[in-house]
């Protein structure tokens, strides 16, 4: 994208967000990401831009529309031989003083640029610009993806409308700097308690120092090797920490309780139940409590369309190591993998931004795929 | 003592503590300790009782008393070879609804019985009954010992009026189940603060777990075996301990930071720099940070009037582990040790009490040695 991309005109109306209504589909995907960044949607603040998607999507002939909430749902229903979905969630991180959207150069900058605005500028450009894909296709706009996991729109679709959500592979647009990441790791957390017997400091002989007990503890977690795993030609890389530690009650009490929170992380060969017995193994003789967990998800790639995906977008797919709602697909039986125009190390920082040029990019190729 | 203690009669006025203005030193050693109970004195509101001391010390012509905020200090003059002090203070920890005292058999219960109204109502018993000891006597009444150390009532009489405390050894009547406790142990505070690298959990390779690196801190100190040293025939045990843990940021990144809080117990044949050296090896390799240190006091049992008063009072020294504010008479130069008729384990509870008998028979002891 060579011209710099026109900056919304922000300061006409007589608020910051006026006439920014309607989406104009027509806008190439930079333009139209801008306008998407201008709507603020922070998780639980969605409703006008779902109302801006639905009255977007609505018109095309092509396309039946749904809404849930503040989840969008349109469907093709060409009675192609596969359908795949291609999802993108509406919402923000807080906004850290970084709207509306500036421009500089081939930057977009703004909160949502690239997690993920872009991507579903993405989505509607496509919507909008392939009326007869080659697969059947459905687009889920959902909310609340940046927030507590029982909010998270997707979840709420695959509990209450999970018909809509039917396909055999999906493209979740999240921020991966345009590299097809498969899969996704689980991660669980478990709490350690190493107990002891309160005294006070002066006669610690009294006492039995519970947060020296916990050296046993950080020494095997220190010690531990975390296995790396290929599945499907990709690396996975596991790892088993200890992100959070407390103990102790004052400055002259042999401390009685000291409380660790180990956080696995594991790739998608082992079920949440297998990662949780490798945990219990290696921390044998602790009293290990599970406090939450969220499967992994095989990267599928073996399936045809992910495979004529890969080939269409042509990079070297890589493994997703951070959670993401691919494992919701994965839970339904969807094959999913992330592939989006941001970058996910920009991901909720003040500064995010996205390439315009990526945008486009990402766009061409997977109207590519869709059309080819 | 075989008679019952009279009850005061608490519940005649109109006020739980009206009537009670006057300390009567003729009352026997448990009915005046009662007395001084019933006047709540709370850290930092002790005026009352101050100026129920000072208004029942004046009268009495061997001794002169002055007085600096709500600390007293009586002294006879009687230009004896020896000057002995005994100190203690009139405050008590919050009242836990366990005011007014109350007479069980032997005991009587109370806020500040044990610790330390008690030795108060000894002191003031000998200040009134001996008027000719064999040595001369300073009794100190101070404040605010149960809270912060620079508000120490002794503390600022040592900066302050620091002649009112001159003496060749001191007494202090803290509870120790009249059994002499000498000297006392130092007590320090470091704080090791482990540093590593933040990163997301779900890349833990990035990252340098802080938390992790505290194993082989803990390690140390779990594999700590304390110094035991005799001093003047009693055994010192020192420890080494965390007491407090503190790392992590949330449940899904390497922590950067872990905190451990170290306590050092140690015997008073260290000084403070040389405490510090000591832990500071132990430690070695890691970012060590002085918070806060009190020195040990040594036993001083050599001196003539300590060993006369050990031979007076009857039992077998042992050694004080807990600090306490002999500490401050060693600071000043002057040996002292702690005796006092109350049971230490019983300071700072709801149900805290003493025994009568108790108070009685050490008023005795030390009557016979400063008469003997």
């Amino acid at each position: 994208m060579s011209s710099p991309h026109p900056r919304p005109a922000l300061s006409d109306g007589p608020g910051p967000f006026d006439g920014l209504g309607r989406l104009d589909l027509a806008l190439d995907g930079g333009a139209l990401t801008a306008r998407l960044v201008d709507f603020p949607s922070v998780s639980g603040d969605e409703a006008a831009l779902a109302d801006a998607v639905v009255a977007a999507l609505r018109p095309l002939p092509h396309l039946s529309v749904e809404r849930f909430g503040n989840n969008v749902v349109a469907r093709t229903n060409l009675g192609r031989a596969e359908r795949v979905v291609l999802a993108g969630h509406l919402d923000t991180v807080p906004i850290a003083d970084n709207l509306p959207s500036r421009v500089e150069g081939d930057l977009l900058y703004g909160c949502g640029t690239s997690d993920m605005k872009a991507g579903v500028a993405v989505q509607l450009r496509i919507a909008a610009t392939v009326p007869e894909p080659n697969r059947d296709l459905t687009f889920v706009f959902y909310d609340c993806e940046e927030v507590e996991a029982d909010r998270n729109g997707l979840g709420h679709l695959a509990r209450e409308r999970p018909d809509w959500l039917h396909g055999d592979f999906a493209v979740l647009l999240e921020p991966s700097s345009a590299v097809v990441e498969g899969g996704c790791q689980g991660t669980m957390r478990v709490v350690v308690r190493i107990t002891g017997q309160r005294a006070h400091s002066a006669r610690s002989w009294l006492g039995d120092n519970a947060i020296h007990g916990a050296a046993e503890l950080l020494g095997r977690l220190a010690a531990y090797r975390p296995r790396r795993v290929e599945i499907d030609g990709l690396e996975y890389r596991e790892g088993l920490n200890a992100v959070l530690i407390d103990g102790g009650v004052a400055g002259n009490v042999i401390p009685d309780l000291c409380t660790v929170t180990v956080n696995f992380r594991f790739a998608p060969d082992r079920s949440e139940e297998q990662a949780l017995a490798h945990v219990r193994e290696v921390l044998a003789g602790f009293d290990v409590e599970l406090t939450d967990s969220a499967p992994g998800a095989l990267p599928g790639l073996a399936h045809p369309a992910a495979q004529a995906f890969v080939a269409a977008t042509g990079g070297v797919p890589r493994a997703k190591y951070g959670w993401t709602d691919v494992a919701r697909f994965a839970g339904l039986g969807i094959p999913a993998v992330n592939y989006g125009p941001g970058d996910p190390n920009l991901a909720h920082k003040r500064e995010e931004h996205c390439s315009l040029a990526a945008i486009t990019e990402c766009e061409r190729r997977i109207a590519a795929w869709l059309t080819g």
